[in-house]
């Protein structure tokens, strides 16, 4: 039984037929029985996959991406969020657009925890347009590592973020596939 | 032994004698193994506390609070950052002042997710001057909640913060406390 989508279907609140309010379990309240269940899909998934680090984005993939990084027994590093004027040369850097939010946001990881020997899991709490994932493809691009996968928690996959990951050559593998929130209901991907 | 202290003593870089930067295992890159420590140790220290919920503030609280979390098998809740016009009676709402940024913040929490019988147990990174900590008692009294005790991996015993949260009548256990960084030198509270 997937008990992350038993559980949406529960706690889930459709608004405007476009966003899912799931914040009571996953990205502001966090249920660790549902991190546990979604670590280990994640830990099956990529067991064979030679997987050196973890990677997220502030704020709501570090309660993800920490409990895989120990699945693992591998670090967690999460990109944070900069203000243009704090750039050096000691950091990656890359854009991401908020369509949220309606704005963009400059992210850093420091040089020094990423380089070439890295196979790096990329892991995040949603998965709509995927921007956020991109960004961190690129900055794993950019220290020469190697993007092992992707692994969200809940995929939007009535919008495209998905077909985008998938075109950049990435395998990703989402807990819960949602094909549309029409009538205010939350129906999802058989299978 | 105290593996954190540890280490600290290997890989934190003291800058200008008052910042400690340890952001290769704590606040940046994370090393399970090191949270698995602070959360055995939490867990020891607080498990007559009848813990019914953890919070933390984003973004570098999340990961030491979703696994202390785990192990009480409570809900995490974390303080998300706000735009001062995205307030609604729906949220409790304080400010926090960071030394580091010289900046003022707003964090909120969703009422819904805090109650009178709720007793927490406040989990952070960090502990220097203590506003964060401070906020976040803050919003556990405006729920009528009780604040169980407060978790800090990382203590600057020479600044004020432990003794503002005692202060407030708050039980504050912290994994590692440091009490100099003088001439460059990482030294710890004995015993």
């Amino acid at each position: 039984m997937n008990i992350l989508n038993e559980r949406i279907k529960t706690d889930g609140i459709v608004i405007k037929e476009r966003i899912l309010k799931i914040d009571s379990f996953l990205n502001h309240q966090i249920d660790p029985k549902i991190m546990n269940y979604v670590v280990s899909e994640f830990k099956e998934y990529f067991k064979n996959s030679g997987i050196t680090k973890v990677l997220t984005i502030e704020a709501s993939g570090i309660a993800p991406a920490i409990m895989t990084a120990a699945a693992f027994e591998v670090p967690m590093l999460f990109a944070k969020k900069a203000k243009p004027n704090s750039m050096t040369s000691d950091f990656y850097v890359t854009n991401i657009y908020s369509y949220t939010k309606e704005e963009n946001r400059t992210v850093i990881i420091s040089k020094e925890f990423l380089n070439k020997n890295d196979r790096v899991l990329i892991i995040d709490d949603f998965l709509a347009m995927g921007e956020a994932s991109l960004g961190l493809i690129d900055l794993v691009k950019q220290a020469d590592a190697e993007v092992a996968g992707i692994g969200i928690c809940v995929e939007k996959s009535f919008q495209i973020g998905r077909q985008r990951l998938e075109d950049a050559g990435v395998d990703v593998f989402s807990i819960s596939r949602i094909t549309s929130l029409k009538d205010n209901t939350i129906r999802f991907m058989e299978g």
